[in-house]
């Protein structure tokens, strides 16, 4: 690869850069480099699970929230409105009209989830649509194919994520499936992007349950990938937070520095600098959004449960340290009485806090590790109370 | 009064100022000046139910769409959240952070949408919430309270709103009892307000379901009332739309060509110029909203029915014509995915749609009177097919 080649590889794949270290965590600051742009680490992505966050339009996400990175959810979009309609209609960033960074996931998490309508086998995983019952396959090679029709900048292999609690030798059985099918998955996809700049990387999954040892193994064997960047899955599946945590700490030893590492569905306002002092960069969950419609508003004071009859006639804002659009106009009264009355505005203010609250944390801890001031910020956040006193 | 005193009073109430008027119609354009701005006439009041217009902010609202005025519900918010709470949040205005014009209903239309579960006396009218069934009573008086407490703009006069069809005897009955309501309004409204400055209006209302001379008897009795403004109920009640109109040509003439008239909850996209053809200045209507919500969009070419298949894979916006952040920005094929996938954000930008047309509809109108094109203009409106063909 000459130079020429090389700058224009950097330009359309995810490439990492890293910033700044904390000398007594494994926090990092970085820049996540995409083809739709550069995305400050840590960084939290909110979830578009149908091409869309719930309540929100794309300026608002982007103009007001300043979100670089989404993520949207393969599994939703190839049943609806599939990825061939997506592919035609120029790209799931053409089709959203969301010029900035995407992140797939494969799907795997929730065929895995529908327990009973799913089969696995060593080639992939069958199961039956939620919307009307079809049979569908997904292998580790169709997936990519799919991602690929969506066209997103970070793509994930489709892995097995096991329940919690499972046995040592399920949860070995299952890591080794994981693990031939990321290898599928990388062969498929480097003979198909072979000769082509297609802009999208493709990051394998750490899978092991809760056993440090399965979890040392997966990330030595997905390493040997050479990805643009790594997952740590089957996390946040009902197990005890310290095992969570735990398992980070056993895995992010053997991934090189050098490279994004992703903790796939997590987590608790609470929980991001905790695992961001374990040294991952990229993090997701629905937790902002969906807890918003259900009535609960993350705040810098901790929770806010907005039906509770204290604010009823409450005129302060949500956070008053916040300078969302939300925190800036609506009472806590004005907001107890949308959620009372079920309208839809609520749903769309207050999902607006919540991820607002979410970028502001991650902010908060980004600007506390360029600053050498991460570990005194780590202290800080830890003594703030669960729910507003 | 004195000069001052005039000012003081014209600032405080909503008064209204002649701009231009059709030579060959009964169309007229003007200003109506309010507490909380001044409103371009003919205008369209997006609904507010419950303090807030499904799914938009009041950003939105006013930025976006540059709505002057919105309607709000006596009805629900006096049920929930309560008109004495919103009082004590310093007012309607600033409980919904919303700086510009509200107009409220007397809550009658809603309590006469209860069969069943109210009962008329000349005293007034007794019903049971739709919420948890306690029993209320809502007079010419204590409606006029709940509206003071609000702080709205303009405040409506209880009036009962006959079903369609009803006999003669009934209607006059009806009109006769809404007569006396109104009076009894006044009296108290004018006992109240003796000595201060509410910056409120009161309108009556003309009913006498679809009679000629009942409407006309009406209107000669409230014009006796001297208000700021009159209204036309009983309209879009499920009558033949020629029949609405008939009862519009049939009250106009009565009323002061110095005062607004406002047609109580119409109408549909093609109706806003025949109303305005027949003197009317205000509208409001739940439809663009609803509508939106229900999957049908309304554009310069007529409806979009958004689920059909279609427009699956269309990639243009819902209306070429249109200037709305929703056309600006997304295809009839993601609008369509998110029909489908039942997501909130679909409403968001549909609403935000269907009311900036309705906007657009009223600008073209006003400036086509200002222009002296009126009747040009609804010569051509009358061609556009309904459906997009």
């Amino acid at each position: 690869m000459d130079r020429q080649e090389c700058l224009s590889y950097l330009r359309n794949v995810a490439t990492f850069e890293l910033v700044a270290e904390c000398k007594e965590t494994r926090a990092r600051a970085g820049l996540l480099h995409t083809a739709h742009g550069t995305v400050e680490t840590p960084v939290f992505m909110p979830v578009g699970t149908q091409g869309t966050v719930k309540g929100l339009t794309q300026r608002d996400l982007a103009d007001e929230l300043d979100v670089r990175i989404l993520l949207a959810n393969t599994y939703h979009l190839y049943l609806r409105p599939g990825h061939e309609l997506i592919r035609r209609m120029g790209g799931l960033h053409q089709f959203m009209s969301w010029p900035r960074a995407i992140l797939t996931d494969s799907g795997g998490y929730q065929v895995f989830s529908l327990s009973g309508l799913r089969k696995i086998t060593d080639g992939g995983v069958t199961f039956q649509s939620h919307l009307d019952g079809d049979r569908h396959v997904f292998t580790p090679e169709s997936t990519v194919d799919v991602q690929m029709a969506l066209g997103s900048d970070v793509m994930m292999v489709l892995d097995e994520c096991p329940e919690y609690p499972v046995s040592h030798e399920y949860a070995r059985e299952s890591m080794e499936r994981t693990l031939a099918w990321a290898r599928a998955a990388f062969l498929h996809f480097r003979g198909k992007i072979a000769g082509q700049n297609t802009g999208q990387s493709l990051f394998p999954i750490v899978q092991g349950s809760m056993f440090p040892d399965l979890r040392r193994q997966c990330a030595e064997q997905v390493v040997a990938l050479e990805a643009d960047g790594y997952a740590i899955g089957g996390l946040s599946v009902g197990e005890p937070r310290p095992l969570s945590l735990e398992m980070v700490e056993a895995t992010e030893p053997v991934l090189p520095s050098t490279r994004p590492r992703y903790a796939m569905g997590v987590g608790m306002p609470e929980e991001l600098p905790e695992y961001v002092a374990r040294g991952i960069d990229l993090m997701d969950c629905v937790l902002p959004s969906r807890n918003a419609r259900n009535g609960c508003l993350f705040t810098s004071q901790g929770r806010v449960i907005i039906k509770h009859t204290r604010y009823k006639d409450d005129p302060r804002p949500v956070d008053e340290a916040c300078g969302c659009y939300t925190c800036r106009t609506y009472s806590r009264a004005y907001l107890r009485h949308l959620f009372q009355a079920g309208e839809i505005s609520y749903a769309v203010l207050a999902t607006r806090h919540n991820i607002h609250r979410y970028l502001d944390i991650m902010r908060e801890i980004r600007h506390a590790i360029v600053l050498g001031q991460f570990p005194k910020y780590l202290k800080a956040v830890r003594t703030v109370p669960v729910e507003v006193e």
